[in-house]
């Protein structure tokens, strides 16, 4: 029985499956959807997501998918190997994860999409609001990163992990200039997007 | 020391935690947070959360905010305490816990705005496609309690809790005709509403 992900690496909800998973010195077998052919959409995958989203996880008779239950279970059901992703004991964990899901990544996507996707297909971008909110949350983490050296504790955690794969995506736009005028937000993901962990996500997407 | 929870009754957030409390049987002391008169976003409550949002909750030394992650944190401590909200070596919950956050809750957010918000304020209301898509959400819900009597599995968990404060609102709206007409769903929803521990709530409202 091994373990499956099926997704692509190119989505930041996948990645943050993989990183998860090689964190965890987990084998797995990555098979990759199609999305472009809207694979996604078809029979075979909604009988593993039926919301039709990469990623999907399979093992066994369990199926999961949602990319934050995903690496949850990981992390909890594989808590003695690899990379501790959970600190035991530590409640504000469950805080700075719902803050990644429902403040971080809203923003980060919303600016995603002005300065990457609408730029690529000739559309007008319009970041300067959505460049505002997301300062506004990293004024909030610059404050948090203060007083811990990771966002729930001073363990590195899923609360950060969940950001490496949307960071990635945002280190070659005018976001770098929003992290890199707080010193404790830019030394964090400095620190954060080191991990061999994340270089091996990377590395899948070149084979890609 | 006594729990806290801050916040206001007529706040969906703030209900999930209260429902949740009261499953629990806990005690707990009800700081009313003026949302009208802006006490969020003063000095004293973002102290609680940094990002002005109720509820939040303190216990002692320890502070959490986002209301998901509060539910989770006491469903955890209590786990032998009252209901039980979490059903032990069922990964499911962590996908459906999700699924609420990320699918149904902004469907219904975006559908009430449009059926209540709007209407009360006298803006013209087009709510064709934001009920289309709970709809979508639904189906995928009815075909999930036809294998399960419960979201995540068999037992009740905080993936249906989780719930409780949107259906609510939308009980008195043309909702209750999406959910009447899939079986198994308005069973589900007839189940989760009975509980004392929402009575108990709203009865909190009628107080204020």
């Amino acid at each position: 029985m091994v373990m499956k992900v099926h997704g692509s690496v190119f989505s930041a909800p996948t990645m943050r499956v993989l990183i998860a998973l090689h964190e965890k010195d987990l084998e797995f077998k990555f098979v990759f959807v199609d999305l472009r052919a809207g694979k996604h959409r078809k029979e075979l995958f909604l009988a593993l997501n039926p919301f039709g989203q990469v990623p999907a996880f399979e093992y066994g008779d369990l199926k999961l998918f949602e990319s934050r239950a995903i690496t949850q279970y990981i992390a909890h059901v594989y808590e003695d190997k690899g990379t501790p992703l959970v600190c035991e004991g530590k409640a504000n964990i469950f805080s700075w994860m719902e803050v990644e899901a429902h403040q971080f990544d809203p923003a980060a996507s919303k600016l995603h999409w002005e300065l990457v996707y609408k730029s690529k297909i000739g559309m007008a971008t319009d970041a300067a609001d959505k460049e505002a909110n997301l300062a506004k949350v990293l004024d909030i983490y610059e404050a948090r990163l203060s007083q811990y050296k990771y966002l729930s504790c001073d363990c590195f955690t899923l609360a950060d992990l969940h950001h490496l794969s949307a960071l990635t995506s945002l280190m070659g736009t005018l976001v770098k200039k929003l992290l890199d005028a707080r010193p404790k937000v830019s030394a964090w993901v400095a620190d954060i997007m080191t991990p061999p962990a994340l270089a091996k996500v990377l590395a899948m997407r070149n084979q890609q």
